[in-house]
């Protein structure tokens, strides 16, 4: 990682020492907000942001995403998550603290076009995407220079359905050797293993390049084109089994019209692409995310 | 139809006295637009605006609109349509010219669901959407006292997929006593037969409350809520025999988000459904849609 | 008013007639949300959706909405009120308590455009815009019809700057008989006397016909042309003495090109102008809005 | 300029030896149209595409962009202009033809920011944004590295309003040692004098960070946030002598809310920016944008 962008996370993660998250989900019933604030007052923190969300104030399942701040938060985590557990436990919560000094490591899989791996690059550089970005595997040489000029080991890994097995093989080493938290799919036109799949559940973010559920699967560029569509759309995801099923985290669309042919329309697909998938990466490592069954509570 | 917008109507017609449109389409060769602009100002025509596409410069379709004055405009209109026939031999056009004082005679197809054919009148009151409304017909009797306020016969003709043939023949024979040109289906949920559609080919537009292809046929906002996405929309189209397959004029979408629940995805869509219902009829009473295979040309 | 919306209202009210609204202001400390949920809790009452904002979380203010189910919250209302002096005063807190089945007074002020008006009549009608449109007051008779059409009293006032305090004699009258809480003026091209304004201090909401700052005053639409702008758009605030100068709840903008001349960027406007007000309006009547200073926060 | 553009721009070159524009600007009249296509079809030259515009039919100004295809055309090309002396002269045009495959040079300035200078970039590196990026002039060394990684000179010309003379002389010699056709002021943060702005007329494009006529000058979104808007802007314009107020080419805008303060609107801006200055520099590339008075066509 180059010098720059190192002193960059420095100062983040000295900003942020004392800074948590919480993430719940519980069934609803009242008392639930009552007493996580009653808590987190009691063991000295203070809540900066809260966004709760309830499905049904009768009997649905609720959400709630807290980020406080906690003198001598290190020294207390232990503690925190300990006691909280009786809180847990009386509301039957699903949930999470996190640390948000620790930055989390992050992979990217890439294609030969490299739009979207450049777009998260360059967040990257500027200070708006805070993750260790730990390293970038492609099935194409393309990416390779412009990876390294940024300072971020590059492997190239030629893939295709054949030997998808031994591919991903040396993709899972790869990830442990740098100790991957997430992995983003920059326009990666491979499909992944269910077993893959399995070892990053919910922490592997796609990319599709339509307004999901329209065009799932192959060039959706050219099957827009064929229907005559007015407006293309990207959409991003985490990956599950089920091709472009996945629970959506972002979409976004533009207009196009008669004059755009295919080409014309990946143009104009390449910066909502660029834009969506970014965005779903930044809620991702911000803790932003809840996933809920097929789909996505983003707080 | 009440005084206040035959008013406008009238000083609409007065001021475009002179006015007209040719739509052209042909295969694309030099010297098209040389020929017709030659022709145009040997008829003592001024062009006042000319939109043009071309598929492909090598052997593709040229497509071409163009508003014109020219003095004297209904003495001249026979002529001017004479003369032009040897210059569409020549490039083997396929033409027309409309007449812009000509409004069109609408029809609106409405079922219980009256927010698209509330905008429409409203739109037409306000003199923003130029065209005769000369009757609405329903399978409910929601919207009659509203239309009636508008001075506008309504029909409540009862509908179901086991009596389609004779609800058709009822609404035939409307369609022809009130001369219509153009019919708007502002959300009217029936399907219609292939002999209904063949009569008035390219001239049914539908408002389909999903951003085709996504979510064609039933419940859409059901399934879009289900499926989790960020984002839904509103597609109109010209009718064809393929249910919600007839080539796209206008969409558009608005965003949503995990506190949406069907109810409110209904709200926000009905927003977006009336302004592109809205805008796909104002192009098409303004001609500038050119229907091209499954897809349209909207100059 | 007529029957139909009559009965929408009436739903409306049964269903929320336990729901109510907490709106607090206060000095940042810790604690706060714990204290207002323990408080809530303790008197039975269920959380259904909390909004919270700290402008600076150390030293800030801070903001916090939260809507809540109570039974029996009728009979339980005064109690709850005055039960929670003792926080709010430990807290330093400026608080509010408003119950969603006591449904608004709204006022509507026109001059002789009536889209704005309209939009909020349709939006109204349809049960979209919960508030008890009481009369409607303008200094032309354009609306009169289309306002009786749905039942609401019309009272045309003529007026002019050189008559302000008389003809606001009378409006004060009017809505101090309909016991008015809100006002909305829906493009109502007259300027208030600062005595009006304190009387309806921050529930006045104007539309202002540009994008604000730009273009303040008068004829936003032709200085818009005049500079070669490629958007005009729309704004919503709340009014006070310094004209166009009030918080502003809500804006909009909408493209436009060199084709567009002044006419046909007032049509565009209107678009705009109408659901911006329409929003901001809503937004108001659903206590989603804290004024702070010369902003809003809208939750 | 590194291989891998290089090889972009010869193959856009040689696909478009044989295309070249025509623009035209007169007092619109019966006939124009007819005798420019006349002129390209017996010069033997295809229109590809053709955008019109007349401000008023009655004594206003018409304007034209044609793009055609010629065969040899480079032979032919001071023919064509020669021969079309008489068709100018005759309808009092100012006319120019440029050459599709003669691409310009660009240089592009900038200060402390790079945002801008890197979407450029970028935008060159993919082929997007098809110029000869020259020289890079900055006042900061900020961006030397990132522009050297690109193969381009990159030149620093500390600046302030004291030495303004001496530091526009400098930049003047490297105008013209690259022969500059264009110049993007990518956040340059300096005020230019009127004989530098003469000498490139409507050549100098500058980004400014808020949505003109709102917030002219410095620090626009400090302003804005006091204000409270509840979006900002960018503006891209040709400079004039009068700051912030030459002919303004495109603008977008992006939503905020309360949540956001200085720091944050600053880096929503700064997507708006990137992606305001990069169309705006692309269309002038294309010769799409005819300056009239103080405002732009944009066909």
């Amino acid at each position: 990682m180059n010098r720059y962008i190192e002193e960059k996370i420095h100062t983040f993660q000295d900003k942020n020492r004392n800074r948590a998250r919480f993430l719940i989900k519980c069934p609803d019933q009242p008392g639930i907000v009552s007493a996580v604030s009653r808590f987190l007052y009691d063991h000295g923190a203070n809540i900066i942001e809260s966004d709760q969300y309830t499905m049904d104030p009768i009997g649905g399942e609720f959400f709630i995403r807290i980020e406080f701040e906690c003198d001598e938060l290190k020294e207390k985590a232990n503690l925190l998550e300990e006691d909280f557990h009786s809180v847990a436990e009386k509301f039957n919560m699903d949930w999470k603290i996190t640390y948000v000094n620790e930055i989390k490591n992050m992979a990217v899989f890439v294609s030969s076009q490299p739009h979207c791996l450049l777009e998260l690059l360059w967040e990257w550089q500027s200070g708006d995407l805070m993750a260790n970005i730990a390293v970038v595997i492609s099935n194409h040489e393309t990416a390779r220079e412009m990876v390294k000029s940024f300072g971020i080991p590059f492997y190239y890994i030629p893939a295709n359905k054949d030997i998808r097995d031994q591919v991903e093989e040396k993709q899972k080493q790869l990830l442990q050797d740098y100790d991957i938290d997430v992995i983003a799919l920059a326009r990666y036109m491979q499909i992944l293993t269910p077993s893959f799949v399995e070892t990053y559940h919910n922490r592997i973010i796609n990319i599709h390049h339509s307004f999901l559920p329209a065009f799932v699967g192959a060039k959706p560029y050219e099957r827009a084109f064929e229907r005559g569509v007015k407006m293309i759309g990207a959409t991003s995801h985490y990956v599950t089994n089920d091709l472009d099923e996945g629970p959506i985290i972002e979409q976004d669309i533009s207009r196009v019209d008669h004059r755009d042919n295919v080409e014309a329309m990946k143009k104009v697909g390449q910066s909502i692409e660029r834009s969506v998938l970014a965005r779903a990466v930044k809620w991702h490592l911000d803790d932003r995310i809840i996933v809920h069954g097929n789909k996505t509570i983003v707080f």
